[in-house]
């Protein structure tokens, strides 16, 4: 063969051998069957942790100015609870969050029973007004008070000034002034000599109740009552009244619901839905006894400076430029006078909607992130809680968006929520926990709600379930301030403003159980679900409780006062929004569940702490054990570091380990309930009101309600030793949940 | 160069060129990294369905000859809950089931209200005696009653005859027959005359509760009460008795508890702790209201033949030699004679422990697969139910070897108890759920139960959860018939011998709800766990209820009689281990539940058919209307659809979608339940019991309830209107979870 042959030889044989060689090279290599292929992927989805540049598009999304269109369209008229401007904005909010990308959304209907006075401009007004006690036909127009705000007195949507759910009557009799009408404001009455019997009782706003100020007057044997928001309680001191300012002129008053229990009256424990059993009205015992009536500061000061009797202890005294008394009756001009209450207002059955969507989960759509507020307000509500409506509104835009355009879908179910009837106690919500109670409880990894979103522009007002804690000082550490010429973190004002110890070296943002009144109390203490509920708040170091602002409840509450005085950039609309935003991404997108169930710990200490010293002798002296509970609480704690611990070891590859884990880190918080407890839907043995109106013990609240007023014979102290049982065994029952598998074999 | 060179050359080309190829084709083919291999491996196993060798492994390994040692072994001598056998009983099974293989065994104790008579051979025995009406103080010794089966009257640890809980007590009286003691047959007394007042009422076992009989004997006046097994209820026709057949000689008679409701009477609700809160004795409303003693038919035959009066009704006679009359009194030698009872049965606080164990799931050991049945015996209890424990003890071999080998590890947990104190009242395991209900709702994915395990060698006699009809049927076509001869399955003689529908083309096995009192109960009306409980039975076609057999709870129910007349070649035992075993298996290896929750509709559709004859005119009358009811019951059927549809559709590739379906398939089980529910442990809105004597209606048993002797005022028809709102509320809750993730929007 030639040189060249042989060098083709070489060249065909090296192909050859190459080709041979690819080809065993491909095969040799163990490859994926179509099917494993289709697993892997299935797989990787199922273990994928979040995306974190999703983040970064959230926080950059929110966007101010839209937020402040979404809260002037929605705010731009009255739309209390049942009337038409209300149902008008449920499906506007359906509407734009089906536009905004939502897969589903839907209007959840109850009838229930609401409590209106005399709606649209006409019929009679509820009014306080004096008479002469010569002659109590004779009505002194004088001194009628105000109904209404008077620049809101030809809205036909404005409702006039009224307490829902007071009964109907014309009560006349003395005036006596009770400070805020808590069972101790009565008590001093009684000690000096004041009488309340057949009296009319005019009360401060806060520190307390609506209804239960009119249980405790009619206790008192009052047959009327009067409410007013004192201005030294509800005015930043020196600050001008609106429109000047965003404190409240003497003008308006707060109105609001005066219920003695949340969630429909008649309907107790169960979804007031189209077959539900209705109690008779009068089976009902959460209605406030005696007629109540809230009117505004100019009134209460009129009637206040003619009272005659004692003058009120210094604590009584508010800023009100009068000599405060205790009554009873008038003296000087309108000596012998009396005081007529005419309450018009009633109760009424009404259709009302929660507006509810989803955006469905791609790998665990089975399991639900939820964001609620109530969208009803008193009168325009621009800040309660209007302003949540608007945060959330934009929320739907934002995440609905990634969903539309196929950016991304959360790995949960993410539910937006919209409460109706919220103002009048707490209605949407209840009724809606109350017929979802299984699917909430089996599923909801976590549910954040908003009132009064933007009720001030200094700090973060917040509570949650204890495992939330460390979740949410981090997400406020993404967010910047509001105010962004401080170049801080949301969490850096927040701890400096409002730490839980403002002596310590690190400032830790003041964060608990939360202690208002708004839409999460079904979750917490009916099911259990890991909650947050958080505001922005006004500087409340000199005035007003922390949750309300001036114009709470009234016509000034409107987006005129935003713009002007609270928020006027949007930027603490922004923060909440982005907070929100964010919490959500994460829970929701989370492949391991960023929940902490050994800070339980300081809540079970706590509570057992003050068992201890608010009722340990007493408890001793009876020969009831405590011991046990300890014991319940350290197997709690012990428990909650072995999972922990069982935490950090996660297999991330494991999407059944993962979702197992996840599972417990859920159900640990629902295991705090226990179902026979006696409330109807306060069921959780830590955080459920006792029920005790004299005793605040922090103890557990079965204990503070067993031993309320101390126990009056033996049955007395069983009820304590049953309650100290059964929060023993539900605490133990928390603890096998985090434990290992094998907790259903007992202890060892 | 020369030709060797050129070939060298080529030979060397080729070879570089080969290792390139092999080297490129290797890196050319996508490869997995080491990441998402460890992630496929995960993936896959998650995902695995059972390897259904196993079954065959199973069914071939279970041992006939083993099962018949073990009982040999565990019916040796009385085990009676809380006495020191029955400790070691507990003992001996934890160590067994630890050497068979089980990752974990444990003693879960509880301290409970136990009743016994004296014990041991010292001490006063419960006896029936006649006195001399003129001298109550003469005892005939000749009419002295049998206290225990003479056979047995030297083993200590043999109880004496009697009814646990009844009183002490030592009433005399006129002697009364009352057939089966319910309240027709008190009416039928009350009709011809015949005055309980006073009197000691005889009754024959059967046809309702021990504890039962006496409370309708106290209500119709009577102040002791007697108990018999009648042969003709008891003993098949024929047949000879023990020790040469298994027929009930006329020397035993059945112990039994007399308990008005299951659990720890002292502590409802809760778990029998060391911690727990207990009524005291006198608060509790369970206990039987006058003395109550069991007596052997020879006893009652002397009683009876001497009884005055009329003659019974023919309904009443059973198959004693004699003429059944009514009383009062004795006549002939015996009149003037009354009847004196020597009851010195006494309660006792006893610890008594379920034995627990358990082989922990591969993939999910957060999902519980249980098998319990019950360890204590009233004496040895060689067929109830220490066969059962015979078995359950083969399979923790069985299960245990495939695990300690490394064979095998079954993907869920599963999980094998013993229960304690069972005879006394289920107590064992209502304590154990009560303890243990958040773990178990959310984690048991079916309960499965045995009870006189081989109770006879006919047929299964069993109940189930809807859900899981198929399965068994499934499972039952698996297993051979123990009688190998005739070549057939269980299910198929099972179909033959008690099929549904007698009259059927194709015969179908009965199987419904379980309606006998063993201890799935809790599970069942606590919790909803889906559960099946199963025993093989005698022919029941002429003689004695379905559960029982003649020598039950008496010293002849013993290992002589199981090996001589009951199952000889124990291949009863084995074809029960082989249906738990593989029922086992399938459950805890199954990837997807073999549960099918469109069973339901059969029940809701007759529990409503059975609403609407029964008392649908008397609802409409009252305007109460049930068309809400009907349409959660289409609703339902409607949502069951649409899941059987996703079922089909299941992505079996997608471990946490199937994880998802699995869990809606075992929580719409526990959605019957209704916390509100008044019973402190019946919750079931289907299957708990109506707790009405007098109405035995197939209706809603809330709505029974509440109708129960027709609503007394409007009080009692607004019950009634709630009930069927609650029942409405709560079947609706169960098809909202397995209609598609969006059903928390509420209907559309």
């Amino acid at each position: 063969m030639s040189k060249g042959r042989y060098i083709l030889l070489a060249v065909v044989c090296g192909a050859v051998a190459f080709a041979l060689g690819v080809i065993i090279g491909w095969f040799s290599r163990s490859g994926l069957t179509a099917e494993d292929r289709a697993a892997l992927n299935k797989c990787l989805a199922s273990i994928e942790d979040a995306d974190e540049t999703i983040r970064d598009h959230i926080l950059e999304n929110i966007d101010a100015q839209r937020i402040r269109e979404n809260l002037r369209q929605l705010s731009q008229k009255p739309h209390m609870a049942g009337t038409p401007p209300d149902l008008e904005m449920a499906e506007l909010l359906r509407r734009n969050w089906l536009e905004n990308g939502l897969d589903e959304v839907r209007l959840v209907p109850y009838d229930v029973l609401l409590s209106y006075p005399p709606l649209g401009r006409e019929g009679p007004n509820n009014t306080a007004v004096t008479v002469d006690g010569a002659d109590p036909a004779r009505q002194y127009e004088d001194t009628r008070t105000l109904h209404i705000e008077p620049e809101y007195q030809d809205d036909p949507d404005a409702v006039q000034f009224f307490n829902a759910y007071s009964p109907a009557g014309h009560p006349v009799g003395e005036l006596v002034f009770a400070n805020y009408g808590r069972l101790e404001d009565f008590d001093y009455l009684r000690q000096v000599g004041v009488n309340c019997t057949g009296k009319i009782v005019l009360m401060k706003y806060r520190s307390g109740g609506r209804g239960q100020k009119a249980k405790n007057a009619a206790s008192a044997g009052a047959i009327g009552a009067i409410l007013y928001p004192e201005p030294a309680d509800t005015n930043e001191p020196g600050g001008k009244v609106y429109p000047d300012g965003w404190n409240l002129p003497g003008t308006g008053t707060e109105r609001g619901g005066a219920l003695l229990e949340t969630g429909d009256p008649l309907t107790p424990g169960y979804p007031a839905t189209d077959y539900a059993y209705r109690l008779s009205k009068d089976k009902s015992s959460v209605f406030p006894p005696i007629p109540l009536q809230p009117i505004a500061y100019n009134d209460a000061q009129k009637y206040l400076s003619h009272l005659d009797g004692d003058i009120a202890p210094a604590g009584w005294n508010g800023s009100l430029p009068i000599t405060y008394r205790l009554g009873p009756g008038f003296t000087g001009d309108w000596a012998g006078r009396k005081v007529a209450l005419h309450v018009y207002t009633n109760t009424t059955m009404r259709r009302v909607y929660n507006v509810v969507g989803m955006i469905k989960g791609e790998v665990e759509p089975d399991r639900y992130v939820m964001l609620g507020n109530h969208y009803d307000s008193w009168v325009q509500g621009a800040i309660d809680d209007t302003s949540s409506t608007a945060i959330s509104l934009e929320l739907t835009r934002v995440f609905g968006g990634l969903v539309k355009d196929g950016t991304w879908r959360p790995r949960r179910s993410i539910v937006f929520v919209a409460w109706g009837a919220e103002e009048f106690g707490l209605i949407g919500s209840h009724e809606y926990v109350e017929q979802f109670t299984g699917l909430i409880k089996d599923r909801a990894v976590a549910y954040i709600n908003m009132d009064i979103g933007v009720g001030g522009n200094y700090t973060i007002f917040a509570g949650c379930s204890p495992s939330m804690v460390d979740i949410i000082y981090d997400t406020t550490k993404q967010v910047p301030d509001p105010d962004a010429s401080l170049g801080k973190s949301v969490y850096e004002t927040w701890s400096e403003r409002d730490p839980t110890d403002a002596d310590a070296d690190v400032k830790i943002p003041n964060l608990d159980w939360p202690r208002v009144s708004t839409d999460y109390i079904p979750f917490g203490l009916r099911v259990g679900t890991p909650l947050f509920t958080f505001a922005y708040v006004h500087d409340q170091t000199n005035y007003s409780p922390r949750a309300i602002y001036p114009s709470y409840h009234t016509a000034y509450d409107n987006m005129d006062l935003m713009e002007r005085f609270v928020d006027p950039d949007f930027t603490v609309h922004r923060a909440m929004a982005r907070i929100s935003g964010e919490l959500i991404r994460r829970l929701a997108d989370s492949l391991v569940l960023p929940y902490d169930c050994r800070k339980y710990w300081l809540s079970l200490s706590a509570f057992l702490q003050a068992t201890e010293q608010d009722f340990g002798s007493m408890l001793y002296n009876q020969g009831i054990s405590i011991d046990a509970l300890r014991s319940a609480v350290y197997n709690y704690t012990a428990a909650a570091e072995g999972f922990h611990d069982r935490l950090q070891a996660i297999d991330r590859k494991d999407p059944l380990q993962i979702r197992s884990l996840n599972d417990q880190m859920v159900q640990v918080n629902t295991a705090f309930i226990d179902i026979h407890q006696p409330h109807h839907s306060n069921k959780h043995v830590l955080y459920s009101p006792s029920g005790c109106a004299t005793n605040r013990s922090a103890a557990f609240p079965g204990i503070v309600r067993t031993m309320c007023g101390g126990p009056a014979d033996d049955e007395g102290w069983e009820e304590v030793k049953k309650e100290v049982a059964a929060i023993t065994s539900t605490i133990q029952s928390a603890a096998d949940v985090i434990s290992d598998v094998d907790s259903i074999l007992g202890q060892s």
